[in-house]
């Protein structure tokens, strides 16, 4: 069992801290590797020694607020885990030698499963790194360009851009102080918003092409298969920012997008609107996440695995069946 | 010659006038059509005989802010231009009729060519709607959630959705302060950037079949032709959107869409990013706009207009051509 801790008791205890390791879950985005570069500068602007690890390589379009943060080597003696709702999104090497010993989780995930020693969760945040910079202005941290552009990418990665319904007036004033500090922000939005390689828009069309409709339109099926990625050229930093694609179609409910995994398996992304809560959806089929942006993963062919995701949105969703 | 005046004495000149005609620009936006009904609005709470006239007929995805703002009939006094650049953007009929006799001119464009008696014009702003909610708190109006949620749109639209390099700190407070009074923002960010029609998602795919690139993918040009359009199914509220998808392919500077008008001839829209002027190459084509987004038009073929807008590109920026 977790003890939920309020903000200022999370500062309390990373004061108390020293010897830090902090991680972030796999396949890392910006508000994972935001929360946790932020987090560890502010704490070594404080004098202790930390660490961030990821159980999968950092995407090079993070180089901007990673690739100079030097990673030193020590025995931790406290263990945090940033934007990681359940210790398997560790990863499985991660997983295995710290998910039975984390001391402090900060995350914004409702869906958190409550497994470190104290729990700093704040559902209604957009972004773990709302959490993280509130902990770190209780620490006395003052804001350096470099700990305020990791915070903004954790907030406008996870907000679409600040597109998304969580983007909600206290999103866009930390943005805004966060800037007053010094963002590259055009760039920062750029990089996570505004570019796709020529192989990414090929990957697009091929998957448009294939889009599926269900329920009067309600709900869009969009699959990526492996033989579409290897057509396309697209590669592993080409995939982002995909699932959201069919929900964007007028009249869509339920927006899901299945792509295939090495193994042949499925994950799926589940995006909804005001209509229905997408981690119900997902719930069904052992994963989660949040009411408007939710994953899971099945195992078995695309039909299959089409067929199960259609089943679980039918049942969390009754509405979606017009007669 | 116009006389620019400061966001106060507009405030003042506003104060003193009654029966006030608002006028939005041509192909109207969230910008123009958010500033001229936040106007309307506040000015009418301070019991002003308000109209707000534009060119062409409002698309109904505005149905949010405009549809239940009654416009009396009445002699006007005062004629204000809201984000209206040049008389000539007022369309034909009003450009006539007001074009020669705008008493205030409120924008953000810094290709306002001043033709107004008094212009209120402030490049620095993402939004018109960013130096009408100025002028609104100097009148001393409060804000209301239906003028909050004007402003909202006119900042949000004009900024990409917080995307742009436009969008600064001030762009977000301001967007937070409308949304502390009750905006509806899932629901306008859904409408503007986030809906698209199948008929708008077939276009895209034709488009990016037709995608052309030069300069080492430096510049990238799209065609949207009426046949195009035609063959998608894509009605005018589909259309808006388009010019940003240039320039978000990896390593394009200039980011060019060529859309085919009724008579046959091209609209011609430009972006681009940090390494290169937009409002500088449509200038040589006789258009103008920002330093991230313009626009100008060319009459002729296809590959008449292609030629020139590239050779504009060229000319504006000689860094393009390499070796």
């Amino acid at each position: 069992m977790t003890q939920y801790i309020s903000d200022r008791q999370a500062a309390d205890l990373l004061k108390k801290a020293d010897n830090i390791l902090l991680l972030a879950h796999q396949y890392p985005d910006g508000d994972t590797l935001g929360s946790n570069f932020a987090l560890c500068l502010a704490l070594r602007s404080m004098g202790k020694r930390v660490r961030v690890l990821c159980g999968d390589p950092i995407p090079e379009k993070y180089d901007y607020m990673t690739a100079e943060v030097p990673m030193p080597d020590f025995e931790p003696e406290y263990i945090c885990a940033l934007d990681v709702a359940d210790p398997k999104l560790l990863g499985p090497a991660l997983q295995a030698e710290y998910g039975h010993r984390v001391d402090l989780c900060i995350d914004h995930h409702s869906t958190n499963v409550g497994y470190a020693t104290h729990s700093c969760v704040d559902a209604s945040c957009a972004a773990a790194a709302m959490v993280i910079l509130r902990i770190i202005r209780l620490m006395g941290v003052v804001l350096t360009p470099a700990i305020a552009t990791c915070i903004y990418t954790g907030i406008a990665t996870d907000s679409g851009c600040f597109k998304y319904s969580n983007a909600d007036a206290e999103a866009h004033r930390m943005a805004a102080d966060c800037m007053d500090v010094g963002v590259p922000y055009e760039m920062i939005n750029r990089v996570n918003f505004d570019m796709k390689s020529r192989a990414r828009i090929e990957l697009e069309r091929l998957a448009l092409d294939g889009m599926e409709f269900h329920h009067d339109g309600r709900v869009a099926m969009m699959t990526i298969t492996n033989e579409m990625v290897a057509k396309s050229g697209a590669k592993e930093n080409d995939m982002e920012g995909l699932p959201p694609i069919p929900r964007q179609i007028e009249g869509v409910w339920v927006g899901i997008t299945l792509r295939q995994k090495a193994d042949g398996n499925y994950k799926i992304s589940v995006r909804t609107g005001t209509h229905a809560d997408a981690s119900a959806i997902c719930v069904l089929l052992g994963g989660g996440g949040h009411n408007r942006a939710a994953g899971c993963a099945v195992d078995g062919t695309l039909e299959e695995a089409k067929a199960a995701v259609l089943k679980a949105a039918e049942e969390a969703l009754p509405r979606l069946i017009t007669g």
